[in-house]
């Protein structure tokens, strides 16, 4: 049989809703809780059935998914995006015969409250707040659960502290040395649990401290340094944490040439770029661990 | 001559750079200040030699109005969006005898300080923070100068205290009544100044208090009557401002229907739709005061 | 009574339903008719009531607004954008007392068939085109019926044919001046008819060639020359047009430096930056006619 | 030694210029061509030294590739995305000893030539067109050269020839069978090849045809089918191609119930909602070949 000759068969494949927006309020008096989540849901398991002959037998359809997002929200509530997802993998796992892996997605918007003085002792209203989105990824194959968190849009900025030389200087390259630069990014972090419970909540505020504070004072050298420290300082000090892998845009912060007007530019005035940017990229991990996150946590 | 054949003329005509996005640091000692602004000029005035015949002879070019921003962020510092948007547009129509009018927009991002334990007395780095984006709009004709201000993104929602019903019901009316609802906004707003100096930080941080509080205090009967409360509001109590337009997108949260899965949704869980959504848009003034601002603050 | 003791009045308002998402099939035997449209409804009155004491009396809801549009879209079918929306402008405003002018607007979405040889005479298959997104609005207020049509996203090079020398040289310039550059830009145009019926869809597309052949054609000294030159050219060439508004982002495609390198740079390799940009817009008008569309046709 | 005191290690890494957009002019006379491409270059290798202790020593630096992109569409011109790809690749891999694996993402965007009766022979003027990207993928280790092509945001819809069925129907389904229903989706795709050297952009066409074809005439009783048979006729009629992963949002199209108009829906007026959305994904590969696309094609 020739090479072009071998027929098609189907590889790995998924399926469920994706970006279900559910909004969880919890009463207590006049005091409002309110829990705000995108969640994707991606089902895999013995479908060739629907991919050749188009028959639906095996298939919970992604409107169900969606329908038993809003369920779960009333009936378990929403403790956090970590347990609301095993929640939901399981089920899918344990209910279907034909699903054999369950794969949930979440991303949680923050709000912090409004404290309006003539609100009384009323606790219900809101305000979006911070720039950065938490994430969630719950995995469950039947046997194993494996738990990813993170976030993104997470946009940190040193004005001093950073240097930039002893590269490599080959025929293309035009770029001057720095010994104080401007370092700015946008932190788009994602951590696997080495275990399946825990404080999530409290688990996410601290690895996302440790993020902050390790950009903030490490003294850097190039930002694959800077990178580093936060991913080792995650690991040395939040145990439950096996592995992390970070994605770090460069956001640009270009001196600007001020001299062709008579004025001089002492790290003063900097021009933002968009595009194009470095990007830096690299997975930290615990001694011994098996890497777990995809390489690929941008689009691009 | 026949109405067709009436020639083509030049109507209202502006040039300028977009988007110049300046970041300006500050050091004291080791204590950094930081600017971050994206700056866009937009020239008037005796134009009708390159349009109609390509001549630049009276063309400030957009390249310079960049580079105009960059040398004055250096040489006046941005005291604020909006002082720093005065000396621009004063500048241009000052220097230029062509240019009769400058109206100079901007958007102010927020930073807030990283404390970490390990950056001892340093204070240099910076975390974005913050949904929404503070905006500026000065205009200077050579005698007027006119300073509007506002807000755009900023997310608010109310879990209760919030009904809807009693209005007209025609033959294409379908909506359920609702006494207790989930109200929610991403508040866009612009308001102008009566006066062309003040503390332009203040004002901006006690209009945006009044304006959250407005929303978190007022129980509506519509989004109409909780958008003229934080208009009035704004009026009412920052003698300083003359006029404020708002426009309020219904970020619709909808009940989920639970009932086919045997289960009661005592306003727990709620779905979230993005469009279409209801728009409502209004101006509120000091009696007397002359319109201003325009209509249109969504381009829709 | 002070200045700032006056107090507030309610100025103008405007309410509906924004980016209903309204596709039409229509079936001609085996061969489909598809149009895809956003319809956007603003409605304005004697909306006091509700905006000062949160009375819905005189309130036809958003929801409402948004059936109507449905429902239309099946009694009357949609002949043209601009039919679909007079249609919705005159019911809103002859059917509500409170109503005295609805503004409407829709993005309408392109497509074209795909001709695939095993469908047989069966011609239901479509695909998206183009890059560009045609709009319309309507707005009727009981008397006067405004038809604007426009086009938005349409972007267009010119690789050669352009010039850029002459401007005026202040403190502040540093730009070098050309005779052979890049020209790019994304039109972004509206048009205001200057009669109430006509071939809509024929209007369009000849408006839209003769922007595509005026930029194509036009030897340019600037972009303003070439802004002038695309809008008179609608003037002069189609009567039923009595204004047209155009608003030109500058594309800049920058000459790569690569003399670094060892290598000439023959005007055959550009950068494109995406911020800042220039920003040139102009109203080209009928002589004699009535200015009437906005100057702001983006949202900075 | 305890769990959590295993220290912490560098796991994959890469790293390097993403989005440089440069345009190609290349000029036969006063006919012109023109390639627009955004190159995203990632390296990989012997990266310790400045994650671990930030020297620069083995870094090429992201300045320098962007340099290098430009070069190298000068020096080599720009034949395809493929083979600008390639040459890049291996470039860096062969010219930096410390770089072991490069991988180059490419988005190439479409343009048509604007003919306009005033230009003569001249033919330098172009419009964006169609409303997908085409994307390319190169990775060289120094050995194997991989190539991987795609294209994303190609949106289409067939407005019969659909009908969903004979799913499961757990407690938590509420979805209405249909034998008649609008079947539309977003095609995101990336194929591999299986050879290194072909007309690739007879490759890109070839394949995008088929996909169009395909999903044009494959009667649907599922979205999964409708994958396998796109998937399965590109890997039957195209040899080159070895492996295809589609990921095929449901773009839902949902009736409108026009029976409280006292109308009836003969499959004539349909809303588009955003999200949620069914994610249906899977790859289609040649029998016997290694699956080498990422599962994940969309970042969500």
């Amino acid at each position: 049989m020739s090479e072009s000759a071998r027929p098609a068969v189907l590889g790995q494949n998924q399926y469920g809703k994706a970006e279900t927006r559910v909004v969880r309020i919890t009463r207590d008096g006049a005091v409002h809780h309110l829990k705000d989540l995108s969640v994707s849901v991606a089902l895999s398991g013995r479908m060739e059935e629907v991919h050749l002959r188009g028959s639906n037998t095996h298939v919970l359809t992604t409107d169900t998914t969606k329908n038993t997002v809003f369920a779960f929200a009333k009936q378990h509530g929403i403790a956090s995006a970590e347990e609301f997802g095993i929640l939901l993998a399981r089920h899918f796992v344990s209910s279907q015969s034909a699903i054999s892996t369950a794969r949930i997605r979440i991303e949680e918007y923050a709000w912090e409250r409004v404290d309006a003085p003539g609100c009384g002792t009323a606790r219900h209203s809101f305000v979006r707040s911070g720039q950065e989105t938490r994430t969630a990824q719950i995995t469950f194959d039947g046997e194993r659960l494996e738990i990813v968190a993170g976030l993104k849009g997470l946009v940190v900025l040193n004005s001093t502290g950073s240097e930039f030389h002893g590269y490599i200087k080959d025929r293309y390259t035009t770029l001057k040395e720095t010994t104080d630069r401007v370092l700015a990014t946008e932190v788009n972090a994602r951590w696997r649990y080495g275990r399946t419970d825990a404080d999530w909540d409290a688990c996410y505020r601290g690895t996302r401290e440790l993020l902050l504070h390790a950009f903030a004072e490490t003294y850097s050298y190039s930002l694959q340094q800077t990178l580093y420290a936060m991913g080792s300082r995650v690991i040395g000090q939040r145990p439950e944490v096996e592995e992390i892998r970070l994605s770090l845009p460069n956001k640009h912060h270009f001196l600007v040439d001020l001299a062709p007007f008579g004025l001089k530019n002492d790290n003063e005035v900097y021009y933002v770029a968009d595009r194009p940017y470095g990007l830096i990229e690299a997975t930290v991990l615990r001694e011994g661990a098996e890497p777990g996150i995809p390489v690929d946590l941008t689009n691009l």
